[in-house]
């Protein structure tokens, strides 16, 4: 039996054990948003790094201004050639509502399914469930071979929930000890239970508040409205101006440097079959916004888009204030593409803004947020043995999928470690993420596990 | 001697007492829209019935959901031609802050300014100084003649700084009581102190609140961006399409029926020597918005307007939130001017938004508030016997000016009674009006009194 199989066969028998853990973790409430279950964060890193404990790894706890990240080493065979650094993170989101879960959310109970059972848990797949799945599989390489065919580091935080404050100076403090070859992250999704995915575009994003303030005072729109200015009536004609026709964003140079999709990977995603009808059905839209003369899953995955979150100005309370306001104000988020620069992207904002703002306004920019688009080299070797893991293990090439958000910790990765990101996830669309009900269906645990064995056999 | 100087020596010569007077009733603090001083409201309206109950009118108090509404007859001469409705009211605004102002707002004071010396406390000017001045006049015309040369109602009511939410409805179920042929109110401006006024033209208004709703829930930007419809993006498009290159309101019909300026209007408005860079300099602004090729007055007080009160959606809190909201809002008011008709302008809005809508989206609106725009014609009877008491009182003609904003009882007066309306005021700019230290130059307070006594003698 060739080694993969004997990793296979052990993860196969393993199975219902691998599930047991998962519940045992499942139970610990790490609610990182929450200061009462600080105790709890402790408890789930404690209980994964004895996880890691087990399989031969040097692991600690490190303190860290709020909870504590989980660091383990495994040195991997005299001579290896490669440096994995694995990254998770055991905190979860607050269980609220809780009226709206049909069974507790951390009490984990197996259900069946239509692609049979799956945990229902809080963290079920984000993020325990995905961060078990390859200790599963260095489980499975240490009982086949003693140990993992690369030197491994592993960092399992837990403030992901929060936005990791407290991970990039963690990161940045440790440079050395954290070096590596490349990171390799299960927190995403697959295409469908079928479909592997491997995720190779993020976009990045560049957020501006902008205050626009004119008079001195609120005036009354009787006495003063044909003569004031008024910032509500101001910051519509700007930001109106924001889209031309054809859905295209108009601040000056804003699609520099964005470059088009190959045709092979145009035509991959065509093949993906994406129904922007049912997508869009789903939240009770029908007709598509942005560009165009682009692709649904080009628009969502390849372009840069602005919106506006948050607009505000005036009287906003009940009934009717005949005011001409003072000040008006929004915050607005440019997604952004690999090629493009946040600081351009703020700095011809503002230049958009002051061309169309009159003498008599001010406009204030505040910026926050940003980060870079990211696209993994999709002909990097590891993105090409984890190609080909998922492939023996699916049967079916994966989805080279993007995301149209940004995963801040793929940004960190790049500007603190200098490490590419390999997105391996195998998350469903309804795993109900964040929402009462969150799943894990254990056919993508299982699979993520075998996936993760046959990963490193590849890079072994 | 005429009867006309005997009425002017003898309030000449009752000035101090008559200053007495305004004095004692402004140590009333009827405050209208605090309701533990609703005992304070019905003393003021005592005072005042008394007041025109020693000058031979029948008068009293009459309830009203709120604050009582004072009401006085005086038949007049037998035979008499005419009958004249004097409105006013008793209530003030709350004087808050406190702590701006020089010397207590119900403790009356009298201070030297650069016209002469001037009444300090809440209400001297809005109305009860205003109020006053006609009594005054009334008094006289009592002492000289024994009465009034006209029919005289007066209907001085206790809560106009709260919106004069009983006034119409009372007006409504007396209205044979109240039959007159025309009402004269003192609640607005001169041009300045050496230059009485008369305002002539009201503009109306038509209030909408636009409702825009997309997604049937808020997206995460990075999800949907560039598929998703965003209400914040599609609003600001909306409004910010109101107002061409030049400041004219879009929408459709929009100026359908707005009268020209007539030569003789303009030249008397451009001879008033308005400073609109003044105007807008004490707000902090120097550069007009509106029609580009109207005048300032023209567009201050002929010209109708489009103002956004009010704009929300989305996230406004601190920070970002990287959301595209399922909602976004505004509350605009157009300003409309003698031919237009506000309902047509809330269709022609609605029109104007649907024009713009896409299949995903709905809009609803709200109206409320709306008024037409008020023309008194400058060639009535009232009108003319006014402009010649103030020329004879001031030996230059009365400004005939405009008002950018409503007052809802001149259309209540035309509306519920029939009646035209003559506002004649002596009110300065600086008075402080709702504002701390507010004030009434007793020389305004004094020749408003004679003015309104000539006034008197020209109708009767």
């Amino acid at each position: 039996m060739s080694l993969t199989d004997q990793l296979l066969t052990t993860l196969d028998a393993g199975r219902d054990a691998a599930v047991a853990r998962l519940v045992e973790w499942l139970r610990i409430p790490s609610i990182s948003a929450q200061p009462d279950h600080a105790a709890d964060c402790v408890r789930a890193a404690e209980w994964v790094r004895d996880q890691l404990l087990e399989l031969g790894f040097t692991a600690s706890l490190r303190q860290t201004p709020k909870h504590p990240v989980v660091v383990a080493h495994h040195p991997g065979p005299e001579g290896g050639k490669r440096h994995l650094l694995y990254y998770g993170h055991y905190d979860v989101q607050p269980p609220d509502p809780l009226e709206l879960w049909t069974s507790p959310p951390f009490e984990p109970v197996l259900v069946e399914g239509p692609n049979g059972q799956r945990v229902v848990a809080r963290g079920a797949v984000d993020d325990k469930g995905q961060v078990l799945m390859w200790i599963e599989a260095l489980r499975a390489w240490n009982k086949v071979a003693g140990g993992p065919p690369c030197a491994i580091t592993a960092v399992i935080e837990g403030e992901e929930e929060i936005g990791s404050p407290n991970l990039a100076p963690f990161m940045a403090a440790n440079v050395a000890e954290l070096k590596a070859d490349v990171a390799i992250i299960s927190d995403t999704g697959m295409w469908d239970i079928d479909t592997p995915a491997l995720s190779t575009r993020l976009r990045g994003m560049c957020f501006v508040q902008l205050d626009i303030k004119a008079a001195s005072r609120d005036l009354h729109s009787g006495m003063y409205g044909g003569s004031a200015l008024n910032p509500n009536n101001l910051i519509t004609k700007i930001l109106g101006d924001l889209h031309d026709a054809n859905g295209r964003v108009q601040l000056p140079g804003f699609y520099d440097g964005v470059p088009e999709l190959s045709p092979e990977l145009r035509a991959q995603w065509q093949a993906l079959g994406f129904s922007e009808h049912d997508f869009l059905g789903a939240i009770g839209l029908s007709v598509p916004v942005g560009e165009k003369d682009r692709g649904p899953l080009e628009r969502l995955w390849a372009r840069p888009t602005a919106d506006i979150n948050g607009i505000w100005g005036g009287y906003t309370g009940p009934g009717s204030k005949t005011v001409i306001p003072s000040e008006a104000h929004a915050k607005i988020t440019f997604r952004l593409v690999p090629g493009q620069h946040h600081e351009k992207v703020f700095a011809s904002f503002q230049e958009f803004v002051k061309a169309r703002l009159p003498a008599d306004a001010t406009a204030t920019f505040q910026g926050g947020g940003a980060s870079p688009g990211i696209e993994v080299p999709a002909d990097s070797d590891f993105v090409k043995a984890a190609q080909a893991a998922l492939a023996d293990e699916y049967g079916r090439p994966a989805a080279m999928i993007g995301c149209g958000g940004s995963i801040p910790i793929v940004s960190s990765m790049k500007d603190v470690l200098g490490l590419d990101t390999v997105l391996m996830g195998f998350g469903l669309e309804d795993d109900q993420v964040h929402s009462p009900n969150e799943k894990f269906d254990l056919r993508c645990f299982h699979q993520g596990a075998r996936s993760h064995a046959r990963l490193l056999a590849k890079l072994g």
